[in-house]
């Protein structure tokens, strides 16, 4: 039998991260100022270091690495590249399948990939302390860690609902020396503002970040980090879909098809946007961002103007959005709970060169107890979203006896997740459907740009 | 800065397990019987398959690795060798330290190792189901995950007190497809008879060996599988120690210290007995089991014959042992719990080729949090344990200014035992220190043998 896994050595580790505004046919949509004039970098200065908001807006294609953050990601890069020969005997499809595993780091998601290199530039900013929010817990987690690696306190505010659900990942982030508080939280206006108006406010990512935006913004030695959504956070996760070019050169393959779950979009575009650049090249290749049908930003929302986060601390992004006060219902699949998604991966999907398709919750879990009982790993319910999308095509593929070649972002394991694997074999999960009228009555939400 | 990881490809998979005995200067003391003979290969046909007794019992030096069992063993091996820049940073230490990262495998530890080819082999002797029992869950997903690659079904008997405090480890094996008891359970005239003397029992492996013995016994379609102990397994798991060997090639060094915990021996014995054919042949290296002081067979028990299990069910091995009738303190070291040890450690250990040392459970959490602090992983409390002892030694070369080669075996990542993490954070650990008494009535409990 053929190779399981491709590895790569570790002075295989990218020295750039890729920057896809290079290749983009239109430059991005501005991040446009509460007056809806765009921002300059003034703006972001209270809460990010100037070496990352001179990422935010760059068009160079490639940016170094510094060495630092490569030294540290040497503690789980390169990620192995998997060729999923037991799933696809499984399924009796002639497609290849092949998937990059990035719960490989120590925080068990692609995360790190971002919280390592915004570590490293805050703590060369002279930064203290960093305050961020955190969803399922991958995000605070990869912060923590982080944290921990270049010298930073780190606070996390974590949306109730997972502190509740997941308290291991608040143990985890405390393993690590960072300070956990549930959101809506008493800390800031913004928490004790929703929590007047509903005391059993369980809270959401966007209520979250208005949270730490908040923190951040009020402290001088403190500033905010983000684990997706912005460009930087982006361009940073450009690692994966890099090492994996490199592993396909090794397999003597190349995929066809690209799957990966979009939330915010930094795994999505983590993984597709080296592709990406094959493709503006007139490589003949489809990119797929697989999000829940509960939460359908890219294929349901709004292409507009929106704030990102629900007290409108941030700067308005064009993007596709459910509207900004948007409450997603509590599926399992917390990072995928977001309201917005990245500018970049929306204009790339609203000039079509990019597709998106939505994948129900009992779907994900059915794909991911099949994925785990072929390939052993079991999958955060977040990377469920693309293994599904990929068995449907690899199933396609039998019927139509294409032998395709396909590959899917693995951006975690679910050892953090067994309690939603527990709810889904007790038959306790169900399917959301978003609602046509709340995707109308968001519309009117939306603030009113020129 | 050098190397951090030190890979292999998958074609250095070990081909051959490495087996000890031929290394011994005493052949191993046979395992007897009820009726104190030493026991043939028909007292264990019942519940072990033919080639695995072969295996128990076998004086050569290597055993070929089935081809299959190769090809599932690459769904994770081989497994990292890390050195520890960032906690030798951290110690201060000239010591370089090196650890091999068991926590690769699906299941999030090294037991995977030998259920792999247990299940292969039961498969071949056209065994249809496996019963097994689990103290911390390691073992159990394990088994449930190499059942589930080779066809069986796998029921596990989880010690009560951890299908209690580890309910996210019963999820795991039931998403690999096992059926999971709390033993003491209603199913077998074991548990029956414990549960009817104490409704409360919380359970003990040696209890839980004998419910899952039991049920193997009853069933002609069902074997018995062991995590630890008997000498087939400790076979399985040289490939750790082997792998480890090729990688300090590649790194240019080798260890003058070896440490890994112990508990029923495999852990050690995975690590440690490869490089014993070195020290055999008159490499001077030292080799250290490390036990926690609340269950400290090796540095306190006794050495002599005695049962594995709490029903005495079993034959009765030659091993250091702290009364078959021991119920250890509930500490969180789930897979360090047993009241015996392995028939191979211990004869090495009687004969002073390998040293013990037993470390309190304060100090193993200590030791977790500073490692995961400064290398990220979060280690298994077993795990734990050789990280104390050579963080301890390391400390030792500090103040001699030796630059020791330090190597232990990080047998497992502490994902599922994050609520023990809580409570060391929360001082709601102690130390226990086992009583001279307990060791002494323990001595009168030892079956008699001529």
């Amino acid at each position: 039998m053929s190779q399981t896994k491709f590895l790569l050595d570790e002075s295989d580790i990218p020295t750039h991260w890729y920057n896809v505004v290079a290749d983009m046919p239109n430059p991005p949509a501005p991040a446009l100022g509460p007056d809806g004039k765009p921002i300059g970098p003034e703006a972001l200065m209270p809460i990010f270091p100037m070496s990352l908001i001179e990422q935010e807006v760059s068009a160079e294609r490639w940016i170094p690495i510094p060495e630092p953050v490569r030294e540290a990601y040497r503690l789980y890069r390169p990620s192995p590249l998997f060729r999923a020969h037991r799933l696809e005997a499984a399924l009796g499809t002639p497609a290849k399948i092949y998937y990059k595993y990035e719960g490989v780091s120590p925080a068990g998601s692609h995360k790190v990939n971002t919280s390592i290199p915004q570590a490293y530039y805050n703590q060369q900013a002279g930064i203290k302390r960093i305050a961020t929010e955190t969803g399922a817990g991958q995000w605070g987690s990869s912060m923590a860690l982080a944290g921990q690696m270049f010298g930073l306190e780190v606070r996390v505010y974590m949306v109730k609902i997972s502190y509740q659900q997941k308290p291991y990942r608040r143990s985890m982030m405390q393993t690590w020396g960072a300070e956990v508080f549930a959101s809506p939280s008493m800390e800031t206006n913004a928490g004790r503002a929703a929590l007047a108006a509903d005391p059993n406010n369980s809270g959401s990512l966007g209520l979250a970040i208005s949270e730490a935006v908040e923190d951040a913004a009020s402290r001088a030695d403190t500033n905010y980090a983000l684990g997706s959504v912005l460009n930087h956070v982006l361009l940073h996760q450009t690692v994966i879909g890099l090492e994996a070019k490199k592993q396909f050169e090794k397999a003597g393959d190349y995929p066809d098809m690209i799957f990966a779950p979009c939330g915010g979009g930094s795994n999505f575009g983590g993984a597709a946007f080296p592709f990406f650049a094959d493709k503006a090249a007139g490589k003949n290749l489809r990119l797929v961002a697989v999000e829940p049908t509960s939460c359908p930003s890219l294929t349901r929302g709004h292409y507009a103007y929106d704030f990102g986060d629900t007290a409108k601390l941030t700067p308005l992004l064009k993007m596709y959005t459910l509207g900004h006060d948007f409450m997603p219902p509590g599926i399992h699949a917390g990072g995928l709970r977001y309201h917005g998604n990245s500018a970049l991966v929306s204009q790339l999907h609203h000039e079509k060169l990019i597709e998106a398709l939505a994948v129900p919750q009992l779907a994900t879990f059915q794909a991911g107890v099949a994925f785990a009982r072929a390939e052993g790993i079991i999958p955060a319910p977040e990377s469920s979203h693309a293994i599904a999308a990929c068995i449907d095509e690899a199933l396609r593929c039998k019927e139509s006896g294409e032998p395709k070649t396909l590959f899917f972002n693995l951006s975690g394991h679910g050892h953090f997740d067994m309690g939603s694997y527990d709810r889904y074999f007790a038959g306790e999960l169900e399917d959301f459907a978003y609602p046509e009228e709340a995707i109308k009555a968001a519309l009117e939400r939306l603030p009113q740009v020129a």
